[in-house]
């Protein structure tokens, strides 16, 4: 099942609004077990892991093992149900990790396997597929996407210099897991003040990875954005939406003719509402969203208790007195935030929180 | 309620993954009844209609009675329910229409509006409201956009000539009628048959309205759409997804260079499978798609049984035998589907069936 999780991860943020789900089909044979087909959900949701990987096994799946990292789907449409693929394949039995909490799904995908006679083991490994999945499972949960809320910090806690914008606080190795963190997430999202003080572009650019950008988002209610910012001008090439208030159709129009997008919002004081937001963006599709800053931005979404996941990158210099003090550090983390995960990347390190329960 | 339904129609197409929704706020009067206050949802869908329509009453909301097309949401975000604004605006009566499937909201709206003490009546011209709302509804009860099916015919029962490609068939007063259902609905898919043979643009041309074009959808498993055609050619104006089955990443540079976006689809035997189409269009906020043509695509959709809707417009001429036979006719419908509608434009004919319960 560790092998099928790994596996699993390879498509992630690829396949639209379907979850990357792993399988793999293994057979018993003298010398050990050995791996006779393995399947990904393909680039776009479609096909599923479960047709492929079988595919690969073709006669071979007789009597096979199948590895699944979420229950198979159990809903007719044009295509059979995962569930009945694995049973007329001749699968003798199916080890599951993670449960599909679709209604159309739960439950119902395993209980077919085993109308059919077929043996079925649940929860392997189900929380390391769930967290794998956590994007998916938690749009259908909760309708919203999964909030990962992403800091560089100084080691006295500091998140940059005021006035000067962005400041080196992490080396090269911490910077290469942002973006790959980029690279499995559907959007990023950061302040218009951030916008403005950075210039920054936010696509992937880990070599071969940069069709993997994931879609920009801009909190920039009076589109104070400007038209030759990074962000705009690579709007052609992966997608930028500016968040837009009533009434401003006028001022939409440049940017749209630059092929910029618009999400409407709703503004309550004069601050824009994150909770109807992440709605809008889970009915669009998306499941997962980076939190890139700044500050303001961090704190407005810590204040309405929707950061799912903290990625707090600690390097090892000192900004001091003038530095802009991080809402968030390792030492002080929200109530109901538990370590998850630990590294050291060259000189910087890495602390990953996630909501308990 | 009906002006508060026609009045709603105003976004429809325009309001996203939200329903179009009207509220009109009523005061009794000595000289009858006066409307102080209107609202429709959106552009982009926030912010909702209820709140737009207090706004505009303001104080002259106390006592008065808001007409609502689609039960007021319940649910807290960073804005207050629409529920609780019109409680505390001191609306003393609220009569609604159709009521939300959303478990969100389904019933909780009335039920908090009563709790304030407030008289609610619901369920007053509530077909003609759902008519209004039926991509909405359609998309939260099936988890599938709502599927029109448009063709015109010429009266002896024929949508063209084989080998001729498009042969005008309706009117000018007809065309104008077809493209406002453009402008109202969120998505236009044709096969690729269609695609070469007519070289079409499928975007809304009445004046004004040219913004409110759909995103227009190809069913082209194989990439035959040409670079040149003018659907490619508006790609970077109006959105374009071609689908795409696995495994052609090399074919789909050259189209994503220019602005078109995939959406990975199923195949089963050689056909691109629709069920499984339908229900990633509505993971993405699709709630409404026209279907059309030509007769091959349209022989898809009605063979799945997922067309919700058939709009026929039937010209006065005759093709006769060179014709290609329409899929529908007037004389002919699917069973299960009944006349809900039926006009005249100018030398032509309309008739729309809608499936029955």
């Amino acid at each position: 099942m560790a092998a099928a999780i790994r596996y699993s991860r390879r498509n992630l943020g690829l396949t639209g609004t379907n979850p990357s789900v792993g399988t793999l089909i293994v057979r018993e044979e003298k010398d050990g077990p050995r791996i006779v087909g393995r399947g990904v959900t393909h680039v776009g949701g479609r096909p599923h892991a479960e047709p492929q990987a079988l595919d690969e096994a073709g006669e071979l799946a007789r009597g096979a093992t199948a590895y699944v990292t979420l229950e198979p789907c159990a809903h007719h449409g044009r295509t059979p149900p995962c569930a009945e693929t694995l049973i007329s394949s001749g699968i003798k039995r199916v080890v599951g990790a993670a449960s599909d909490p679709d209604p159309r799904v739960s439950g119902r995908g395993y209980a077919m396997l085993r109308e059919a006679g077929i043996e079925v083991v649940e929860n392997v490994l189900a929380e390391e597929a769930a967290d794998q999945l956590r994007g998916y499972l938690n749009r259908a949960a909760k309708k919203r996407p999964e909030v990962i809320l992403k800091l560089a910090l100084s080691a006295d806690g500091k998140i940059g210099i005021e006035g000067e914008g962005q400041v080196p606080i992490t080396g090269a190795i911490a910077r290469r897991q942002v973006h790959r963190l980029r690279a499995e997430s559907d959007a990023i999202l950061i302040g218009i003040g951030t916008a403005l003080a950075d210039d920054p572009e936010l696509t992937c650019r880990l070599e071969g990875l940069e069709a993997r950008s994931p879609t920009r988002i801009v909190l920039d209610r009076n589109m104070r954005l400007p038209l030759d910012s990074r962000l705009v001008k690579s709007a052609r090439q992966t997608a930028l939406l500016l968040t837009s208030a009533a009434d401003c159709e006028m001022a939409r129009q440049p940017f749209a003719d630059l092929g910029v997008g618009f999400i409407a919002v709703d503004v309550e004081g004069r601050e824009i509402a994150i909770p109807e937001l992440l709605e809008d963006l889970a009915e669009r599709g998306i499941s997962t969203l980076i939190v890139e800053g700044g500050a303001f931005t961090a704190e407005a979404f810590l204040a309405e208790h929707v950061v799912d996941r903290l990625a707090l990158y600690v390097g090892p210099g000192q900004i001091g007195a003038r530095g802009i003090p991080a809402p968030v550090t390792p030492q002080d983390v929200p109530h109901g935030m538990v370590l998850k995960r630990e590294a050291r990347y060259g000189p910087d390190r890495y602390f990953e929180y996630v909501r308990e329960g």
